[in-house]
């Protein structure tokens, strides 16, 4: 019995990383980066896009995929901001799923003109299990935890913190009100994934944003350039 | 292959409820509450339920069912409080479950003493979309929602919210700092589940435990009450 789970997920596995190949080829087609958004619920994800959206100021052409269970409050907020947006909902058909998939991104990309963007973000429904099993064809993940959420969350979502490139540690400006010790954060975050890259950031003050947007701009640059 | 897909999560589902009435049978049997205890990672389950826990006094007796995907660190600080705790690690065999399901929790039974306890308090993975999916055999569900997350998210995850019997705002020590609107949350989570009890709580500074407390303390005294 617990045999066959195993196989079952694996094969659905190996499913979902043969579409997120072929959405992969579709993006390298058109030199587009592409992001892998993720974080737990509430963490700031949308807040923090909005932020570095608005100091891109042209380096980069943006576009956003919007991963949620229902309704479409991210994307109205971001495309109020003049960004080319795409809704995926997760919710049609059954209870809804907690993740993006492979095959949800590429049900999307005809909505998505590769063609007018140099850099697709993909914001993941919020949930720190499933996101991180099933790529989508990005060429980074980027993860956003929340100073409020407490320090032992890499260990609790190991697969999370080992799998991504990036590491937003979001809300910062409200460390004085916290218990919150951020070196055992990032010695947390050392143990499942030492060195990973991380920035302190605040989508409400704006500190760490600009570190985040050169980051971002550096990235897109490297598809752009000859190989 | 959506409409198989459909079914084969029904038939899932299905399979689960069967194994969650008999874990509700078990319960009854021994006149033991069940809470399924759910919200986002770092919304402050743990937290709430060490302060709770403090303040029962002997009125009921608690066990604690502790479901992560890894580790034992919440377990652990539940069981320095002289409570008996049964981890439930999700990981075993594949990538990790963002939920406990019926199995997961009937496989843990045998380690409970049922005879011993009025009140089972079973801490699923944080997460807000999934765990809302399975029964597990609980009495009454209650979920965390912290306002460090916003005030949409009863719109994004409705089926948490819309299943729960009882929702506690946490961190509300922390309104002073945020740009949160109390009222709008509130609108939100009527707009979903009108009516729904709901508390104000902090772990922090204890506000609004005590009313919890008394809840869980009549919740509890229904199950030994003469049917």
């Amino acid at each position: 019995m617990h045999r066959t789970r195993v196989r079952v997920v694996e094969d659905a596995l190996d499913a979902n990383n043969t579409i997120a190949r072929a959405n992969r080829a579709d993006f390298d087609r058109s030199d587009v980066t592409v992001v892998n958004f993720m974080s737990a619920p509430g963490a700031g994800k949308t807040t923090l896009l909005e932020s570095v959206v608005r100091r891109l100021d042209g380096a980069v052409r943006v576009g956003v995929l919007e991963g949620d269970v229902e309704g479409s409050m991210d994307a109205d907020r971001l495309a109020s901001l003049h960004v080319p947006v795409t809704q995926i909902n997760t919710a049609a058909g059954f209870g809804g799923e907690c993740h993006l998939d492979a095959n949800m991104v590429r049900s999307a990309l005809p909505s998505v003109d590769l063609a007018a963007i140099d850099l697709l973000v993909i914001e993941n429904v919020g949930n720190l299990v499933c996101p991180a099993e099933f790529r989508v064809g990005e060429d980074v993940r980027v993860m956003v935890c929340s100073v409020t959420e407490g320090e032992d969350k890499p260990l609790k979502y190991p697969l999370m913190f080992r799998t991504c490139d990036l590491v937003l540690i979001n809300k910062i400006d409200l460390l004085p009100h916290l218990d919150f010790d951020v070196d055992r954060l990032l010695h947390n975050l050392d143990a499942v994934h030492p060195g990973v890259p991380r920035m302190l950031v605040s989508a409400k003050t704006g500190e760490g944003v600009g570190e985040w947007r050169d980051w971002l701009v550096e990235r897109a640059a490297r598809a752009g350039a000859p190989a």
